[in-house]
Protein backbone atom coordinates (compact mmCIF):
# COMPACT_ATOMS: atom_id res chain seq x y z
CA UNK A 1 0.00 0.00 0.00
CA UNK A 2 0.92 3.65 -0.69
CA UNK A 3 2.03 5.65 2.34
CA UNK A 4 2.02 9.16 2.64
CA UNK A 5 4.94 10.66 4.97
CA UNK A 6 3.18 11.00 8.35
CA UNK A 7 -0.68 9.82 7.05
CA UNK A 8 -2.33 6.00 5.92
CA UNK A 9 -2.78 4.25 3.03
CA UNK A 10 -3.83 6.64 -0.12
CA UNK A 11 -7.55 6.77 0.20
CA UNK A 12 -9.40 5.25 -3.33
CA UNK A 13 -12.61 6.62 -4.84
CA UNK A 14 -14.15 3.48 -7.07
CA UNK A 15 -16.59 5.01 -9.45
CA UNK A 16 -19.00 1.64 -11.19
CA UNK A 17 -19.50 -1.52 -9.29
CA UNK A 18 -20.19 -3.70 -12.17
CA UNK A 19 -18.45 -7.56 -11.70
CA UNK A 20 -15.29 -5.73 -12.40
CA UNK A 21 -15.83 -2.18 -10.43
CA UNK A 22 -17.03 -4.39 -6.99
CA UNK A 23 -13.66 -6.74 -7.49
CA UNK A 24 -11.30 -3.57 -8.02
CA UNK A 25 -12.84 -2.15 -4.68
CA UNK A 26 -12.78 -5.09 -2.70
CA UNK A 27 -9.06 -5.44 -3.86
CA UNK A 28 -8.10 -2.09 -2.59
CA UNK A 29 -10.25 -2.89 0.89
CA UNK A 30 -8.57 -5.89 1.38
CA UNK A 31 -5.11 -3.63 0.78
CA UNK A 32 -5.93 -1.19 3.33
CA UNK A 33 -6.63 1.67 1.62
CA UNK A 34 -9.68 3.33 2.89
CA UNK A 35 -11.68 3.12 -0.18
CA UNK A 36 -15.02 5.08 -1.34
CA UNK A 37 -17.30 3.33 -3.46
CA UNK A 38 -20.17 5.14 -5.99
CA UNK A 39 -22.54 2.48 -8.10
CA UNK A 40 -26.10 4.44 -9.79
CA UNK A 41 -27.39 1.01 -8.45
CA UNK A 42 -26.43 1.58 -4.59
CA UNK A 43 -27.52 -1.92 -3.56
CA UNK A 44 -24.44 -3.18 -5.52
CA UNK A 45 -21.84 -1.26 -2.84
CA UNK A 46 -23.81 -3.22 0.43
CA UNK A 47 -21.09 -5.93 0.79
CA UNK A 48 -18.45 -3.95 -0.24
CA UNK A 49 -19.53 -1.50 2.56
CA UNK A 50 -19.82 -4.42 5.02
CA UNK A 51 -16.11 -5.05 3.90
CA UNK A 52 -15.28 -1.68 5.34
CA UNK A 53 -16.02 0.67 2.30
CA UNK A 54 -17.49 3.99 2.36
CA UNK A 55 -20.70 4.80 -0.07
CA UNK A 56 -21.56 7.68 -1.32
CA UNK A 57 -24.14 9.55 -2.21
CA UNK A 58 -23.64 11.12 -5.17
CA UNK A 59 -20.41 11.00 -7.88
CA UNK A 60 -19.33 14.15 -6.36
CA UNK A 61 -19.05 13.44 -3.30
CA UNK A 62 -17.24 9.99 -4.08
CA UNK A 63 -14.55 12.20 -5.93
CA UNK A 64 -14.14 14.62 -3.61
CA UNK A 65 -13.14 12.06 -1.35
CA UNK A 66 -9.47 11.27 -1.97
CA UNK A 67 -6.85 12.42 -4.51
CA UNK A 68 -7.25 8.98 -6.60
CA UNK A 69 -10.20 8.02 -8.59
CA UNK A 70 -10.65 4.91 -10.64
CA UNK A 71 -13.57 4.26 -13.24
CA UNK A 72 -14.71 1.16 -14.64
CA UNK A 73 -18.05 1.07 -15.91
CA UNK A 74 -19.42 -0.02 -19.32
CA UNK A 75 -17.58 2.04 -22.05
CA UNK A 76 -16.58 5.39 -22.96
CA UNK A 77 -20.25 7.14 -23.15
CA UNK A 78 -21.01 5.66 -19.58
CA UNK A 79 -17.62 7.51 -18.50
CA UNK A 80 -18.83 11.17 -20.08
CA UNK A 81 -22.12 10.64 -18.52
CA UNK A 82 -20.72 10.35 -15.15
CA UNK A 83 -17.70 13.06 -15.16
CA UNK A 84 -19.28 15.08 -17.47
CA UNK A 85 -20.88 17.25 -15.53
CA UNK A 86 -18.88 17.51 -12.11
CA UNK A 87 -17.39 20.29 -12.86
CA UNK A 88 -13.90 21.19 -11.09
CA UNK A 89 -14.11 18.65 -8.32
CA UNK A 90 -11.74 16.41 -10.83
CA UNK A 91 -8.90 19.23 -10.27
CA UNK A 92 -6.15 18.44 -9.23
CA UNK A 93 -6.80 14.65 -8.89
CA UNK A 94 -5.10 11.71 -10.65
CA UNK A 95 -8.00 9.66 -12.73
CA UNK A 96 -7.54 6.28 -13.47
CA UNK A 97 -10.17 4.92 -16.30
CA UNK A 98 -10.17 0.78 -16.36
CA UNK A 99 -13.60 1.22 -19.19
CA UNK A 100 -12.62 -0.55 -21.61
CA UNK A 101 -12.49 1.54 -24.99
CA UNK A 102 -10.42 2.39 -28.47
CA UNK A 103 -6.87 4.39 -28.31
CA UNK A 104 -8.99 7.19 -29.77
CA UNK A 105 -11.13 7.82 -26.84
CA UNK A 106 -8.52 7.00 -24.13
CA UNK A 107 -6.92 10.37 -25.87
CA UNK A 108 -10.01 12.42 -26.10
CA UNK A 109 -10.86 11.36 -22.25
CA UNK A 110 -7.51 12.24 -21.50
CA UNK A 111 -7.80 15.29 -23.29
CA UNK A 112 -10.92 16.39 -21.92
CA UNK A 113 -9.36 15.32 -17.66
CA UNK A 114 -6.61 17.28 -18.56
CA UNK A 115 -9.19 20.49 -19.32
CA UNK A 116 -10.77 19.52 -15.99
CA UNK A 117 -7.66 20.12 -14.47
CA UNK A 118 -6.91 16.75 -13.69
CA UNK A 119 -4.06 13.77 -14.68
CA UNK A 120 -5.31 10.74 -16.40
CA UNK A 121 -3.84 7.92 -16.70
CA UNK A 122 -6.01 5.21 -18.74
CA UNK A 123 -5.41 1.66 -18.10
CA UNK A 124 -6.10 -1.73 -19.88
CA UNK A 125 -7.63 -4.74 -17.25
CA UNK A 126 -6.48 -8.10 -18.54
CA UNK A 127 -8.07 -10.27 -16.26
CA UNK A 128 -11.12 -11.86 -14.99
CA UNK A 129 -12.98 -10.02 -12.08
CA UNK A 130 -12.21 -13.43 -10.05
CA UNK A 131 -8.02 -12.77 -10.53
CA UNK A 132 -8.23 -9.01 -9.43
CA UNK A 133 -6.14 -8.74 -6.59
CA UNK A 134 -4.14 -11.91 -7.67
CA UNK A 135 -0.30 -12.98 -8.99
CA UNK A 136 -2.39 -14.17 -12.17
CA UNK A 137 -3.85 -10.33 -12.86
CA UNK A 138 -2.50 -7.64 -15.84
CA UNK A 139 -3.76 -4.29 -15.59
CA UNK A 140 -1.49 -1.84 -18.08
CA UNK A 141 -1.35 1.97 -17.92
CA UNK A 142 -0.99 4.76 -19.96
CA UNK A 143 -0.19 8.63 -19.71
CA UNK A 144 2.16 10.56 -17.32
CA UNK A 145 4.45 8.74 -15.70
CA UNK A 146 4.66 10.77 -12.46
CA UNK A 147 0.79 10.19 -12.08
CA UNK A 148 1.87 6.25 -12.40
CA UNK A 149 4.68 6.49 -10.01
CA UNK A 150 2.90 8.30 -7.35
CA UNK A 151 0.09 5.64 -7.65
CA UNK A 152 2.39 2.82 -8.36
CA UNK A 153 2.20 1.02 -5.25
CA UNK A 154 -1.70 1.61 -4.37
CA UNK A 155 -2.67 0.44 -8.11
CA UNK A 156 -0.59 -2.69 -7.38
CA UNK A 157 -3.25 -3.75 -4.52
CA UNK A 158 -5.39 -4.51 -8.39
CA UNK A 159 -2.80 -7.32 -10.05
CA UNK A 160 0.96 -8.20 -9.32
CA UNK A 161 1.21 -7.36 -12.85
CA UNK A 162 0.74 -4.25 -12.82
CA UNK A 163 2.90 -2.15 -15.49
CA UNK A 164 3.33 1.07 -17.30
CA UNK A 165 3.89 1.41 -20.80
CA UNK A 166 4.08 4.62 -21.91
CA UNK A 167 2.87 8.68 -22.13
CA UNK A 168 0.22 7.80 -25.25
CA UNK A 169 -2.80 7.59 -23.04
CA UNK A 170 -3.84 5.18 -26.36
CA UNK A 171 -1.04 2.69 -25.50
CA UNK A 172 -3.12 0.63 -22.77
CA UNK A 173 -6.14 0.41 -25.07
CA UNK A 174 -4.07 -0.95 -27.85
CA UNK A 175 -2.36 -3.40 -25.47
CA UNK A 176 -5.89 -4.35 -24.57
CA UNK A 177 -7.15 -5.33 -28.12
CA UNK A 178 -3.67 -6.86 -29.01
CA UNK A 179 -4.34 -9.33 -25.98
CA UNK A 180 -7.87 -10.04 -26.67
CA UNK A 181 -7.10 -10.82 -30.71
CA UNK A 182 -4.59 -13.42 -29.60
CA UNK A 183 -6.81 -14.54 -26.85
CA UNK A 184 -10.01 -14.67 -29.38
CA UNK A 185 -7.36 -16.68 -31.35
CA UNK A 186 -7.06 -19.78 -29.13
CA UNK A 187 -10.76 -19.43 -27.96
CA UNK A 188 -11.60 -19.98 -31.65
CA UNK A 189 -8.96 -22.19 -32.92
CA UNK A 190 -10.00 -24.85 -29.84
CA UNK A 191 -13.91 -24.31 -30.33
CA UNK A 192 -13.50 -24.94 -34.91
CA UNK A 193 -11.31 -28.17 -33.64
CA UNK A 194 -13.45 -29.11 -31.28
CA UNK A 195 -16.58 -28.77 -33.50
CA UNK A 196 -14.31 -30.72 -36.03
CA UNK A 197 -13.90 -33.47 -33.74
CA UNK A 198 -16.94 -33.35 -31.94
CA UNK A 199 -18.36 -34.00 -35.57
CA UNK A 200 -16.46 -37.33 -35.36
CA UNK A 201 -17.43 -38.13 -31.70
CA UNK A 202 -14.48 -37.11 -30.12
CA UNK A 203 -15.40 -35.09 -26.56
CA UNK A 204 -14.04 -31.23 -26.15
CA UNK A 205 -12.98 -32.62 -23.03
CA UNK A 206 -10.74 -35.55 -24.66
CA UNK A 207 -9.27 -32.69 -26.48
CA UNK A 208 -8.52 -30.41 -24.30
CA UNK A 209 -5.33 -31.54 -23.18
CA UNK A 210 -4.20 -31.96 -26.78
CA UNK A 211 -5.43 -28.10 -26.74
CA UNK A 212 -3.50 -27.27 -24.27
CA UNK A 213 0.15 -29.12 -25.08
CA UNK A 214 -0.25 -27.66 -28.77
CA UNK A 215 -0.87 -24.07 -27.41
CA UNK A 216 2.77 -24.84 -25.52
CA UNK A 217 4.76 -25.36 -28.43
CA UNK A 218 3.38 -22.03 -30.24
CA UNK A 219 3.77 -20.49 -26.84
CA UNK A 220 7.62 -21.78 -26.94
CA UNK A 221 7.83 -20.15 -30.41
CA UNK A 222 6.62 -16.70 -29.68
CA UNK A 223 10.18 -15.25 -28.59
CA UNK A 224 11.51 -16.18 -31.48
CA UNK A 225 8.51 -15.16 -33.91
CA UNK A 226 9.33 -11.81 -32.42
CA UNK A 227 12.67 -11.28 -33.22
CA UNK A 228 11.38 -12.34 -36.78
CA UNK A 229 9.06 -9.94 -36.62
CA UNK A 230 11.19 -7.20 -35.36
CA UNK A 231 14.25 -8.06 -37.66
CA UNK A 232 11.90 -8.76 -40.96
CA UNK A 233 13.51 -12.21 -41.49
CA UNK A 234 11.30 -15.31 -41.55
CA UNK A 235 13.51 -18.44 -41.34
CA UNK A 236 11.06 -21.27 -41.37
CA UNK A 237 11.43 -22.89 -37.26
CA UNK A 238 8.74 -25.28 -37.37
CA UNK A 239 7.73 -25.68 -40.61
CA UNK A 240 7.35 -23.54 -44.05
CA UNK A 241 4.55 -21.79 -45.16
CA UNK A 242 3.29 -24.15 -48.14
CA UNK A 243 3.62 -26.83 -45.52
CA UNK A 244 0.89 -24.78 -43.58
CA UNK A 245 -0.81 -23.60 -46.29
CA UNK A 246 -1.12 -27.40 -47.39
CA UNK A 247 -2.48 -28.37 -44.17
CA UNK A 248 -4.81 -25.13 -43.94
CA UNK A 249 -6.56 -27.24 -47.13
CA UNK A 250 -7.04 -30.21 -45.49
CA UNK A 251 -8.53 -27.78 -42.08
CA UNK A 252 -11.02 -26.50 -45.15
CA UNK A 253 -11.71 -29.73 -46.87
CA UNK A 254 -12.35 -31.87 -43.51
CA UNK A 255 -14.91 -29.02 -41.94
CA UNK A 256 -16.65 -28.92 -45.94
CA UNK A 257 -16.70 -32.58 -45.38
CA UNK A 258 -18.18 -33.01 -42.14
CA UNK A 259 -20.09 -29.69 -42.11
CA UNK A 260 -18.76 -27.66 -39.96
CA UNK A 261 -17.78 -23.90 -40.47
CA UNK A 262 -15.14 -23.46 -42.85
CA UNK A 263 -14.78 -19.69 -42.56
CA UNK A 264 -12.12 -19.24 -40.23
CA UNK A 265 -10.01 -21.95 -41.80
CA UNK A 266 -10.93 -20.26 -45.43
CA UNK A 267 -9.77 -16.81 -43.99
CA UNK A 268 -6.68 -18.07 -42.57
CA UNK A 269 -5.58 -19.96 -45.92
CA UNK A 270 -6.64 -16.94 -47.64
CA UNK A 271 -4.27 -14.51 -45.94
CA UNK A 272 -1.35 -17.76 -46.69
CA UNK A 273 -2.22 -17.78 -50.13
CA UNK A 274 -1.18 -14.13 -50.17
CA UNK A 275 2.15 -14.68 -48.41
CA UNK A 276 3.28 -17.20 -50.46
CA UNK A 277 2.37 -15.17 -53.44
CA UNK A 278 4.71 -12.83 -51.95
CA UNK A 279 7.13 -15.13 -52.31
CA UNK A 280 7.01 -16.53 -48.67
CA UNK A 281 6.67 -20.03 -49.26
CA UNK A 282 9.63 -21.21 -47.93
CA UNK A 283 9.53 -18.21 -45.02
CA UNK A 284 8.56 -19.41 -41.96
CA UNK A 285 4.85 -18.55 -40.05
CA UNK A 286 6.02 -15.07 -38.52
CA UNK A 287 6.54 -14.22 -42.59
CA UNK A 288 2.53 -13.63 -42.22
CA UNK A 289 3.38 -10.50 -39.89
CA UNK A 290 3.30 -8.91 -43.83
CA UNK A 291 -0.10 -9.44 -44.55
CA UNK A 292 -1.26 -8.04 -41.46
CA UNK A 293 0.43 -5.22 -41.52
CA UNK A 294 -1.45 -4.36 -45.42
CA UNK A 295 -4.86 -2.33 -44.75
CA UNK A 296 -7.84 -4.26 -45.89
CA UNK A 297 -9.59 -1.76 -46.81
CA UNK A 298 -13.36 -0.38 -45.91
CA UNK A 299 -16.00 -2.68 -44.26
CA UNK A 300 -17.53 -4.71 -47.04
CA UNK B 1 13.07 -50.01 -27.48
CA UNK B 2 10.70 -53.09 -28.24
CA UNK B 3 12.79 -56.42 -27.79
CA UNK B 4 11.51 -59.65 -29.11
CA UNK B 5 12.03 -63.12 -27.03
CA UNK B 6 15.47 -63.70 -28.28
CA UNK B 7 16.18 -60.89 -30.70
CA UNK B 8 17.05 -57.57 -30.54
CA UNK B 9 15.28 -54.42 -31.14
CA UNK B 10 12.73 -54.11 -33.58
CA UNK B 11 14.51 -53.20 -36.95
CA UNK B 12 12.70 -50.60 -38.56
CA UNK B 13 12.18 -48.63 -42.11
CA UNK B 14 11.79 -44.90 -43.07
CA UNK B 15 11.21 -44.09 -46.37
CA UNK B 16 11.22 -40.37 -46.86
CA UNK B 17 13.90 -38.36 -45.56
CA UNK B 18 12.92 -34.66 -45.51
CA UNK B 19 13.63 -33.20 -42.67
CA UNK B 20 10.78 -34.97 -40.75
CA UNK B 21 11.89 -38.48 -42.16
CA UNK B 22 15.29 -37.59 -41.29
CA UNK B 23 14.42 -36.87 -37.89
CA UNK B 24 12.23 -39.95 -37.12
CA UNK B 25 15.31 -42.31 -38.64
CA UNK B 26 17.62 -40.64 -36.47
CA UNK B 27 15.51 -41.02 -33.35
CA UNK B 28 15.16 -44.98 -34.12
CA UNK B 29 18.59 -45.03 -34.33
CA UNK B 30 19.72 -43.19 -31.10
CA UNK B 31 16.84 -45.75 -29.45
CA UNK B 32 19.36 -48.98 -31.13
CA UNK B 33 17.13 -50.17 -33.95
CA UNK B 34 18.33 -51.07 -36.81
CA UNK B 35 17.13 -48.45 -38.84
CA UNK B 36 17.18 -48.98 -42.43
CA UNK B 37 16.72 -45.78 -45.12
CA UNK B 38 15.40 -44.92 -48.26
CA UNK B 39 15.18 -41.07 -50.02
CA UNK B 40 14.59 -40.43 -53.60
CA UNK B 41 17.77 -38.40 -53.66
CA UNK B 42 20.27 -40.36 -51.85
CA UNK B 43 22.82 -38.15 -50.12
CA UNK B 44 20.12 -37.25 -47.67
CA UNK B 45 20.75 -40.36 -46.07
CA UNK B 46 24.27 -40.10 -45.79
CA UNK B 47 24.70 -38.75 -42.01
CA UNK B 48 22.31 -41.37 -40.92
CA UNK B 49 24.79 -43.69 -42.30
CA UNK B 50 27.31 -42.38 -40.39
CA UNK B 51 25.20 -42.75 -37.71
CA UNK B 52 24.93 -46.93 -38.16
CA UNK B 53 21.93 -46.34 -40.59
CA UNK B 54 21.34 -48.69 -43.84
CA UNK B 55 20.73 -47.38 -47.18
CA UNK B 56 18.89 -49.15 -49.15
CA UNK B 57 19.08 -49.02 -52.36
CA UNK B 58 15.71 -49.16 -53.67
CA UNK B 59 12.00 -48.76 -51.82
CA UNK B 60 11.52 -52.76 -52.29
CA UNK B 61 15.04 -53.59 -50.86
CA UNK B 62 13.74 -50.87 -47.81
CA UNK B 63 10.41 -52.33 -46.67
CA UNK B 64 11.90 -55.70 -47.30
CA UNK B 65 13.98 -55.19 -44.26
CA UNK B 66 12.12 -55.11 -41.45
CA UNK B 67 8.04 -55.78 -40.17
CA UNK B 68 7.66 -52.40 -39.77
CA UNK B 69 7.32 -49.55 -42.16
CA UNK B 70 7.48 -45.80 -41.68
CA UNK B 71 6.45 -43.51 -44.48
CA UNK B 72 6.70 -39.74 -43.85
CA UNK B 73 6.57 -37.75 -47.35
CA UNK B 74 5.50 -35.00 -48.76
CA UNK B 75 1.88 -35.89 -49.21
CA UNK B 76 -0.34 -38.93 -50.19
CA UNK B 77 0.01 -38.59 -53.60
CA UNK B 78 3.66 -38.87 -53.36
CA UNK B 79 3.25 -42.10 -50.77
CA UNK B 80 0.99 -43.83 -53.29
CA UNK B 81 3.69 -43.69 -56.14
CA UNK B 82 5.76 -44.83 -53.51
CA UNK B 83 4.15 -47.81 -52.53
CA UNK B 84 2.16 -48.18 -55.45
CA UNK B 85 4.14 -50.36 -57.35
CA UNK B 86 5.63 -52.55 -54.54
CA UNK B 87 3.48 -55.58 -55.07
CA UNK B 88 3.35 -57.97 -52.70
CA UNK B 89 6.44 -56.82 -50.33
CA UNK B 90 3.82 -54.85 -48.28
CA UNK B 91 2.23 -58.35 -47.42
CA UNK B 92 2.45 -58.85 -43.49
CA UNK B 93 4.29 -55.74 -42.56
CA UNK B 94 2.97 -53.28 -40.25
CA UNK B 95 2.80 -49.68 -42.80
CA UNK B 96 3.01 -46.57 -40.72
CA UNK B 97 1.79 -43.22 -42.28
CA UNK B 98 3.22 -40.03 -40.82
CA UNK B 99 2.38 -37.99 -43.69
CA UNK B 100 0.02 -35.37 -43.30
CA UNK B 101 -3.29 -35.48 -45.61
CA UNK B 102 -6.86 -35.88 -45.12
CA UNK B 103 -9.28 -37.96 -43.02
CA UNK B 104 -10.22 -39.36 -46.35
CA UNK B 105 -6.92 -39.97 -47.55
CA UNK B 106 -6.19 -41.89 -44.73
CA UNK B 107 -8.93 -43.82 -44.98
CA UNK B 108 -8.82 -45.15 -48.22
CA UNK B 109 -5.05 -45.69 -47.94
CA UNK B 110 -5.70 -47.90 -45.42
CA UNK B 111 -8.06 -49.97 -47.35
CA UNK B 112 -5.16 -50.11 -50.18
CA UNK B 113 -2.89 -51.20 -47.62
CA UNK B 114 -5.10 -53.67 -46.36
CA UNK B 115 -5.58 -55.09 -49.77
CA UNK B 116 -1.83 -55.39 -49.93
CA UNK B 117 -2.10 -57.89 -46.63
CA UNK B 118 -0.58 -55.29 -44.84
CA UNK B 119 -1.62 -53.87 -40.80
CA UNK B 120 -2.15 -49.96 -41.84
CA UNK B 121 -1.76 -47.06 -39.17
CA UNK B 122 -2.26 -43.93 -39.66
CA UNK B 123 -0.12 -41.28 -37.65
CA UNK B 124 -0.14 -37.38 -36.96
CA UNK B 125 3.04 -35.62 -36.01
CA UNK B 126 2.78 -32.67 -33.48
CA UNK B 127 6.08 -31.40 -33.17
CA UNK B 128 9.14 -30.31 -34.91
CA UNK B 129 11.72 -32.03 -36.29
CA UNK B 130 14.15 -30.77 -34.02
CA UNK B 131 11.50 -32.12 -30.96
CA UNK B 132 11.06 -35.67 -32.43
CA UNK B 133 12.74 -38.13 -29.84
CA UNK B 134 11.94 -35.51 -27.27
CA UNK B 135 9.36 -35.09 -24.12
CA UNK B 136 7.96 -32.54 -26.25
CA UNK B 137 6.69 -34.36 -29.35
CA UNK B 138 3.48 -35.97 -29.83
CA UNK B 139 2.50 -38.36 -32.22
CA UNK B 140 -1.01 -39.77 -32.66
CA UNK B 141 -2.30 -42.98 -34.03
CA UNK B 142 -5.28 -44.37 -35.32
CA UNK B 143 -5.70 -47.60 -36.86
CA UNK B 144 -6.01 -51.05 -35.54
CA UNK B 145 -5.21 -50.93 -31.79
CA UNK B 146 -3.30 -54.43 -31.96
CA UNK B 147 -0.70 -53.43 -34.44
CA UNK B 148 -0.20 -49.91 -31.70
CA UNK B 149 0.02 -52.44 -29.48
CA UNK B 150 2.85 -54.58 -31.35
CA UNK B 151 5.23 -51.78 -32.05
CA UNK B 152 4.41 -48.99 -29.05
CA UNK B 153 7.32 -49.10 -27.05
CA UNK B 154 9.51 -48.40 -30.67
CA UNK B 155 7.32 -45.73 -31.78
CA UNK B 156 7.70 -44.19 -28.59
CA UNK B 157 11.13 -43.85 -29.52
CA UNK B 158 9.81 -40.58 -32.01
CA UNK B 159 7.63 -39.31 -28.67
CA UNK B 160 7.45 -39.34 -25.18
CA UNK B 161 3.42 -38.12 -26.05
CA UNK B 162 3.38 -41.30 -28.11
CA UNK B 163 -0.77 -42.15 -27.70
CA UNK B 164 -3.35 -44.37 -29.93
CA UNK B 165 -6.82 -42.60 -30.65
CA UNK B 166 -9.28 -44.73 -32.14
CA UNK B 167 -9.79 -47.45 -34.99
CA UNK B 168 -10.76 -44.86 -37.22
CA UNK B 169 -7.79 -43.68 -39.68
CA UNK B 170 -8.78 -40.79 -39.89
CA UNK B 171 -9.37 -39.58 -36.34
CA UNK B 172 -4.75 -38.72 -36.31
CA UNK B 173 -5.26 -36.50 -39.02
CA UNK B 174 -8.78 -34.96 -37.97
CA UNK B 175 -6.86 -34.34 -34.69
CA UNK B 176 -3.81 -32.81 -36.62
CA UNK B 177 -5.78 -30.19 -38.08
CA UNK B 178 -8.11 -29.95 -34.75
CA UNK B 179 -4.90 -28.96 -33.07
CA UNK B 180 -3.22 -26.83 -36.26
CA UNK B 181 -5.80 -25.10 -36.19
CA UNK B 182 -5.68 -24.04 -32.56
CA UNK B 183 -1.61 -23.08 -33.34
CA UNK B 184 -2.32 -21.11 -36.48
CA UNK B 185 -5.35 -19.22 -34.45
CA UNK B 186 -2.24 -18.18 -31.53
CA UNK B 187 0.14 -17.45 -34.65
CA UNK B 188 -2.49 -15.59 -36.15
CA UNK B 189 -3.61 -13.26 -33.24
CA UNK B 190 -0.29 -13.04 -32.14
CA UNK B 191 0.71 -11.25 -35.17
CA UNK B 192 -2.65 -9.35 -35.66
CA UNK B 193 -1.70 -7.39 -32.20
CA UNK B 194 1.83 -7.29 -33.13
CA UNK B 195 0.79 -5.46 -36.62
CA UNK B 196 -1.78 -3.30 -34.42
CA UNK B 197 1.46 -2.82 -31.48
CA UNK B 198 3.96 -1.69 -34.09
CA UNK B 199 2.07 0.84 -36.23
CA UNK B 200 2.07 2.39 -32.87
CA UNK B 201 5.82 2.00 -32.42
CA UNK B 202 5.54 -1.18 -30.22
CA UNK B 203 8.27 -4.10 -31.04
CA UNK B 204 7.03 -7.26 -31.50
CA UNK B 205 9.80 -8.29 -28.44
CA UNK B 206 8.14 -5.97 -26.06
CA UNK B 207 4.59 -7.82 -27.04
CA UNK B 208 5.57 -11.12 -26.57
CA UNK B 209 5.24 -11.51 -22.71
CA UNK B 210 2.05 -10.24 -22.54
CA UNK B 211 0.82 -12.10 -25.02
CA UNK B 212 2.40 -14.98 -23.02
CA UNK B 213 0.50 -13.85 -20.47
CA UNK B 214 -2.75 -13.55 -22.05
CA UNK B 215 -2.40 -17.44 -23.39
CA UNK B 216 -1.63 -18.53 -20.11
CA UNK B 217 -4.86 -17.03 -19.35
CA UNK B 218 -7.07 -18.65 -21.95
CA UNK B 219 -5.20 -22.31 -21.10
CA UNK B 220 -6.49 -22.23 -17.56
CA UNK B 221 -10.13 -21.94 -18.85
CA UNK B 222 -9.76 -24.13 -21.83
CA UNK B 223 -10.95 -27.49 -19.10
CA UNK B 224 -14.24 -25.41 -18.56
CA UNK B 225 -14.48 -24.28 -22.15
CA UNK B 226 -14.67 -27.96 -22.53
CA UNK B 227 -17.08 -29.10 -20.35
CA UNK B 228 -19.14 -26.24 -21.10
CA UNK B 229 -18.96 -27.25 -24.85
CA UNK B 230 -19.86 -31.04 -24.02
CA UNK B 231 -22.43 -29.94 -21.51
CA UNK B 232 -24.13 -27.09 -23.66
CA UNK B 233 -24.58 -25.00 -21.16
CA UNK B 234 -22.57 -21.47 -21.45
CA UNK B 235 -22.49 -19.54 -18.40
CA UNK B 236 -19.67 -16.55 -18.78
CA UNK B 237 -16.41 -17.30 -16.81
CA UNK B 238 -14.27 -14.73 -18.02
CA UNK B 239 -16.73 -12.09 -19.68
CA UNK B 240 -19.86 -12.47 -21.44
CA UNK B 241 -20.02 -12.46 -25.25
CA UNK B 242 -21.93 -9.26 -25.32
CA UNK B 243 -18.57 -7.80 -23.52
CA UNK B 244 -16.12 -9.62 -26.33
CA UNK B 245 -18.23 -7.99 -28.95
CA UNK B 246 -17.98 -4.92 -28.24
CA UNK B 247 -14.37 -5.02 -27.87
CA UNK B 248 -13.96 -6.95 -30.97
CA UNK B 249 -15.88 -3.61 -32.71
CA UNK B 250 -12.81 -1.96 -31.14
CA UNK B 251 -10.40 -4.60 -32.59
CA UNK B 252 -11.68 -3.57 -36.33
CA UNK B 253 -11.61 0.19 -35.09
CA UNK B 254 -8.78 0.07 -34.08
CA UNK B 255 -7.39 -2.06 -37.12
CA UNK B 256 -8.87 0.57 -39.87
CA UNK B 257 -7.56 3.57 -37.88
CA UNK B 258 -3.65 2.24 -38.01
CA UNK B 259 -4.05 0.80 -41.56
CA UNK B 260 -3.55 -2.59 -40.63
CA UNK B 261 -5.09 -5.31 -41.60
CA UNK B 262 -8.85 -5.90 -40.33
CA UNK B 263 -10.18 -9.43 -42.24
CA UNK B 264 -9.85 -11.16 -38.92
CA UNK B 265 -11.39 -9.25 -36.14
CA UNK B 266 -13.42 -8.89 -38.50
CA UNK B 267 -14.87 -12.34 -38.93
CA UNK B 268 -14.43 -13.06 -35.51
CA UNK B 269 -16.80 -10.18 -34.64
CA UNK B 270 -19.24 -11.97 -37.76
CA UNK B 271 -19.28 -15.22 -35.56
CA UNK B 272 -19.94 -13.13 -32.43
CA UNK B 273 -22.71 -11.27 -33.99
CA UNK B 274 -24.32 -14.60 -35.03
CA UNK B 275 -24.40 -15.89 -31.67
CA UNK B 276 -25.85 -13.23 -30.02
CA UNK B 277 -28.47 -13.27 -32.89
CA UNK B 278 -29.10 -16.66 -31.53
CA UNK B 279 -29.49 -15.41 -27.60
CA UNK B 280 -25.90 -15.93 -26.16
CA UNK B 281 -25.34 -12.17 -25.46
CA UNK B 282 -25.15 -13.21 -21.67
CA UNK B 283 -23.20 -16.75 -22.58
CA UNK B 284 -19.92 -16.99 -22.01
CA UNK B 285 -17.12 -17.48 -25.24
CA UNK B 286 -17.87 -21.38 -25.59
CA UNK B 287 -21.35 -20.52 -26.78
CA UNK B 288 -19.49 -20.01 -29.94
CA UNK B 289 -19.28 -23.43 -30.40
CA UNK B 290 -23.21 -23.78 -31.90
CA UNK B 291 -21.57 -21.15 -34.52
CA UNK B 292 -18.42 -23.22 -35.37
CA UNK B 293 -20.43 -26.35 -35.39
CA UNK B 294 -22.99 -24.96 -38.55
CA UNK B 295 -21.97 -25.86 -42.07
CA UNK B 296 -20.81 -22.73 -43.90
CA UNK B 297 -21.53 -23.69 -47.57
CA UNK B 298 -19.68 -24.36 -50.32
CA UNK B 299 -16.69 -21.86 -51.03
CA UNK B 300 -17.38 -18.58 -52.15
Amino acid sequence: MTRNPGAGPTPVTVLGLGLMGQALAGAFLRAGHPTTVWNRTAAKAEHLVAQGGKRADSVRDAVAAGPLVVVCVSDYDAVHALLGPLGDVLDGRVLVNLTSGTTTQARETAAWATRQGSTYLDGAIMAAPGAIGTADAVVLYSGPRSAFDLHESTLTSLAAGTAYIGDDHGLSSLHEVAVLGLMWGIGNGFLQGAALLGAAGVDAAAFAPLARKGIGMVTDWLTDYAQQVDDGTYPALDATLDTHRAAMEHAIQESEFLGVNAELPRLIKSLTDRAVADGHGGSGYAAMIEQFRKPSGERP
